[in-house]
């Protein structure tokens, strides 16, 4: 195998990256234009990087439909730190958290959410071995949740929400790794979203959230 | 200027890397040998990844001197991180953290700290616009303290320790950002030690904690 030979690769992740990506990056590894360093070398605080940060991020709004009063987020600790950090920030004392228990990973999202504070398993197919979405019938949604998280696509299992649940006025909190890009994803009825960029995006280490601009994860709707 | 030209950079950091360093990255970009797929798209947990920590690892330790019992851990957050974890980690209720307040780092870590516990400022040359490193006979150190923190080399300020402060039996801490690699370290001297990785030693993105096996942090001599 030559150095340049690439392999066919069917894995469901991390992402294969388009070939005329791969090699802008390596036409320019050596030195960014107008920059004269590599991208391995200047600052996370400069002019370039904050530029590529921008534009990434305009790039993300276009594809992915965000509404101008949603913030996007370029986090590290994968979509798995977001486990922690959604009932860090949004669990309070007092309130409960409902969870829909659709897979692997929102099993272990689950995990992490009750080390913080009270978690409510709306509904749960693990005794089916994850084999389905639960039905929006079968969803025991608390009253006042703080919010309701949902996996939006198991890989593992494939199994995939082919629509949003109807979870009344809580912030629905969507890991939605491995649908990001992949198909609408109806941004404006969320109170956060994230993805880690390994499984649809790019390379691992970096996690994509997206957040509206009021702290308390309210649901603002567009005007 | 053309995109590979590169111009002289003499900034403190982020670190220039060798050119060869840079050209066999870019030669690889497309497919690294023998996998067939980019580094920016295999997996995080694939045997290839695992390889290429594990020879980091390695040269890490060899380049360092980093005796067997210590460990050596790639973490994300950058080594304002460490601010935090460190005193989470380490400075539990009841006990006390000593910091040598040495520079504008120094602080930062500092005002992290005393969000988690108990600090004892052991000298501080805030006063003096950091404009030295406090001398052996000003630090007030603990009885008892669950930890020495310093910061081993301001850039900011230009000053640097030239040796490692006695400090009697407690753990030291040190932030090494702006010396790693730079100068031997006297890794057995210390309880654990970070440096984020963009200063001395490559991209921003990753932090490097050197930490002993004992989990309570206290230095084990090696035999």
């Amino acid at each position: 195998m030559t150095p340049t030979h690439r392999v066919y690769n069917f894995a469901a992740g991390p992402a294969v990256l388009p070939v005329p990506v791969l090699e802008e990056i390596q036409r320019d590894l050596l030195a960014l234009p107008g920059v004269g360093m590599s991208v391995l070398e200047i600052s996370h605080r400069s002019r370039a990087c904050e530029s590529i940060l921008a534009q990434a991020e305009a790039n993300i709004r276009v594809l992915a439909g965000i509404p101008d009063h949603y913030r996007v987020l370029f986090l590290q600790g994968g979509a798995s730190l977001q486990f922690s950090m959604v009932p860090m920030n949004f669990l309070s004392p007092g309130s409960t958290a409902d969870y829909i228990d659709a897979g692997s990973w929102a099993g272990k999202a689950i995990e992490e959410a009750e080390k913080v504070g009270r978690v409510n398993i709306a509904a749960s197919t693990r005794s089916d071995s994850y084999a389905r979405i639960p039905a929006q019938s079968e969803l025991r949604l608390s009253n006042g949740a703080a919010y309701v998280h949902m996996t939006s696509n198991n890989t593992i299992e494939g199994t995939q929400f082919k629509r949003l649940p109807e979870i009344g006025s809580a912030p629905l909190v969507s890991d939605t790794s491995s649908d990001m890009f992949s198909r609408p994803i109806e941004i404006s009825r969320h109170g956060l979203i994230y993805a880690g960029a390994q499984k649809n995006m790019g390379p691992a280490g970096v996690t994509l959230v997206i957040i509206p601009d009021s702290p308390g994860g309210k649901v603002i709707e567009a005007p």
